[in-house]
């Protein structure tokens, strides 16, 4: 559909402005610039508005990087959890879902992405450099390394490895294993080889 | 996911927000705030700005009631388009369909929906008024409805016909038939028997 045929310039830039959102095309974009028209003045705004305001006031925690409304987080900030247990990941999608678990109660440090030559993102565009400073600061026992199980996860997970290679911590990162609730015959090759070198005692699981 | 798990309530706010666009869930409105956090403030103020503008700003054609940047819309103003020739639609994405074919040169009637008592829509809630009144003007001798192949449908385009039946015009709908590209036997029997009963001279189809 060409843009010249859309019947007014307003419209043609609200779709513009929507079509530029991760996975909305044009025709998804044209059917929420109706959906706006449709909706009344006050609620448009107030959509406008606060996506404005989360831009422009979003803060993120001082230690771990997480998006916050404080200085320091509420997990960070938060007494009943373990500092010295700090678990690293991409972003705070990856935080959310891990903090849905309840299965956590150490601390996080958000890195921001992977490292990636590919996309142009280097070590010095993600929070490495704090995350080092929080090991060498001796608050850090053990770090869990959460990242995608992709080449720029692992190679992310080796950078940092090394640089902390000279401090006396643990470093473990997340098991690798078939799926709860998952059949053996669709597991890829690589998991299920990791999950047989990998294996656990069966008491463990009962 | 529970609200009350986002770090932040200005991710909260926006992830309210963007759910309630049609289409988009709790998961992708967190994957587009968190897009937005990653654009430039310009951008994203650019964006809010624009869907702002939109709803405030837009206007209708005072002829065709489709979207206009101008008091009468491009197509209306159209000398070459013949004003006597109306296509009667639901919405302007019906309008920009149409147009996409280049078959059509006559002009437009947006009603903004059809009656549908279920969902509290009446007449008196859609364009059907002006409608009549442009044919009462004698403006037009054709009418075409090109309205869904629904109920509703089928109601609004009756509801209008009965209300113009005074007027001496022509009065005709979209042919109903098999889809070109479409093979035979997963056309449905309605549409089947349909195109059957208007079958055309052979003639007019090379």
């Amino acid at each position: 559909m060409q843009s010249s045929r859309y019947p007014s310039i307003l419209l043609e830039n609200a779709v513009n402005e929507f079509s530029r959102l991760p996975g909305i095309g044009r025709k998804t974009a044209l059917r929420l610039a109706l959906f706006m028209l449709k909706q009344d003045k006050e609620d448009v705004a107030q959509f406008s508005d606060t996506i404005k305001v989360l831009r422009n006031d979003i803060r993120y925690c001082n230690i771990c990087y997480n998006i916050s409304d404080f200085e320091v987080c509420e997990i960070c900030s938060n007494p009943k959890r373990d500092t010295s247990l700090v678990c690293v990941v991409e972003s705070i999608r990856d935080v959310m879902a891990i903090e849905n678990t309840q299965q956590y109660f150490g601390i996080y440090h958000v890195l921001g992405g992977v490292i990636s030559p590919m996309d142009g993102i280097g070590p010095d565009d993600l929070a490495i450099k704090p995350l080092i400073d929080r090991v060498e600061n001796g608050e850090v026992k053990e770090l869990i390394f959460a990242l995608s199980a992709t080449m720029e996860g692992d190679t992310t997970n080796f950078y940092v490895y090394r640089k902390i290679s000279e401090y006396d911590i643990k470093v473990t990162t997340l098991a690798r294993g078939v799926a709860v609730g998952d059949e053996l015959e669709y597991a890829d090759e690589v998991t299920l080889g990791r999950s047989l070198i990998n294996r656990q005692p069966f008491e463990n699981t009962l």
